[in-house]
């Protein structure tokens, strides 16, 4: 079956999650004070940098596809829940644009990052901004499941904040300095535990009991760790005419990488090789030789057989949340969208 | 009478409120995924850089004084209110650690600032972490009135961005291009609301009906305008031994404090030579002139003129919400206690 049939049903859900949602996290954006509104309307890709109107979609939707699929699947009204889709999307970008200074990322969704426009302050200010409008869009709302899921997504936000300071120190460490585990502890910091708190207050929002509500939690983490890896082959021989982000960038930055970390401890000559290329910068050459080192350690390999394992480990979370297949399958498509992006 | 006894009881009513309140902060701080906890222990001065116990006592407690206070002057029981005076002194140090990246402030406290000691990227996830953990600290709270006060905390977190913003926005126009209404509107938004907050969220836990908590909000907001122009006195003229800052820094970082732009603004001869100072860079002999021309333009005389009135206003407000002179005497303590400390 050809990608584009195999992918459609996740494509189509995407798309409808946006049309649900974005009007509502527009308008919220929308309600910031005037001058931190237009870097979020940049950074959301709705205006251009001088405040003109462009037609950027504001990212695909993922989690709060995942909240609504989440709340769907157990017996919810996906309508109830939209307020924390966007809150769970407004925190995804409050990440972006924070990660974005801390990194000193300069492009973002093709375009320039918002510091990179708006100078290092004012997306500080309005990362800090995204993250109190979420947290006060569920705490608005009077849903019964308001206050659990505010507890819930502070508590995520807490976990991503260790996750992106984990990721930071590690770029400070030696090359054989971080073992395989502390990157995947990191990354389903950073990554799983947002997916995991879609999945969660989708299934609150459907007043799911605690342990259904776990268990979809686990769903969203092994799928988000999934993610991650893919996230990471992508970062090394993704197209950034897809992606939006420069090929091997994450090796020119010394990006302890999922897939890298796995090679420099496969204790093969080219994990050898590979070390040494972290030790110096790295020109365009010298980033085509660490890519090559990674796949023939065997990191490559080990991504993607890995991301697999985590898919399986997913699956299984899932059938427990929600038994009956029919119910689950706008959850797997999801699942399965997020980790076909390359293979 | 002396200074001494004027302000005791309000001197007292601080150490009550940090020996009640200071073990919830410290628990929730200590909550903490490890590296992010180290860097909050030492912002807070509870450990030095290097992870060793150290005596620092986190700040005044202004604003937890103040939640606890207006808990009780509207009948309430301040106990049910810690986590709501912790999660608004959490509030307070995100905006610390955060505005101390965006001014690249090297001292806080009689410290080097979190950022000097750990980098950006620590003290940017760090405060993001004591953001979400506020907010977890209020939505985690069984009390009725949580779900109104996360509401209520996470706009006022958005206020304090919009101000944030302003001020930094302001140091980039000319000398005479800010207008003290804006410069007013900034400091309402970047000190009040906080204070305004903190009583609010006080006479929410005390169970008090809107027009209470709108009264106390808006006298925690006038009572906030006057302390940040006695803020803004000793920024110019203050003793660095007591306030941890160095004297004339807000002046040698051409910042638009309130005085500054009041005296801007006079018209005076005095005015055009301060407009001059602030076009160049400023050495000690420049920021003493400046200083005398903020004197000599009216500039010192008109804030502190200005922060009395403002004193007026917010006792009008709090005889609204709490008539009996008796119960708002914990409130009034406080407020004269921000605003009499350079006079």
């Amino acid at each position: 079956m050809p990608e584009a049939v195999e992918g459609r049903e996740a494509v189509e859900l995407l798309e409808r999650t946006r049309t649900v949602v974005n009007p509502r996290l527009r308008s919220t954006v929308e309600s910031l004070p005037g001058s931190m509104r237009r870097v979020a309307m940049y950074h959301f890709g709705w205006e251009h940098a001088d405040g003109t109107p462009a037609g950027g979609q504001a990212g695909k939707a993922i989690r709060p596809a995942l909240v609504l699929a989440a709340a769907t699947a157990l017996g919810g009204r996906p309508e109830t829940a939209v307020q924390a889709a966007a809150a769970v999307e407004l925190v995804h970008n409050f990440t972006l644009l924070h990660d974005d200074v801390i990194d000193e990322d300069a492009t973002r969704r093709h375009r320039p990052t918002a510091w990179t426009v708006f100078g290092t302050p004012d997306a500080i200010v309005v990362g800090d901004a995204l993250l109190a409008l979420a947290l006060r869009l569920i705490a608005d709302d009077d849903h019964p499941a308001s206050s659990a899921a505010s507890a819930r997504l502070a508590a995520c936000v807490i976990e991503l904040c260790a996750g992106q300071q984990a990721d930071c120190a590690f770029e400070h460490r030696g090359p054989q300095d971080v073992s395989l585990d502390e990157c995947l502890d990191m990354a389903m910091a950073k990554t799983g535990a947002l997916l995991g708190c879609a999945c969660a207050l989708g299934a609150l929002y459907a007043g799911a009991g605690e342990e259904e509500v776990a268990a979809m939690d686990a769903f969203g983490r092994e799928a988000g760790l999934a993610f991650q890896l893919i996230d990471d082959l992508i970062g090394i021989w993704g197209d950034p005419g897809r992606t939006g982000k420069p090929v091997g960038a994450d090796l020119a930055a010394h990006k302890k990488s999922l897939p890298v970390v796995a090679a420099l401890g496969s204790g093969t000559p080219a994990a050898a090789d590979l070390a040494e290329l972290y030790r110096a910068p790295m020109g365009a050459a010298a980033v085509r030789r660490a890519a090559e080192a990674v796949d023939l350690a065997g990191g490559r390999d080990w991504a993607q057989i890995h991301a697999a394992d985590r898919m399986a480990r997913a699956v299984d979370h899932l059938s427990r949340a929600v038994p009956d297949p029919t119910a689950a399958g706008d959850l797997l498509a999801l699942a399965e969208f997020v980790t076909r992006r390359t293979s």
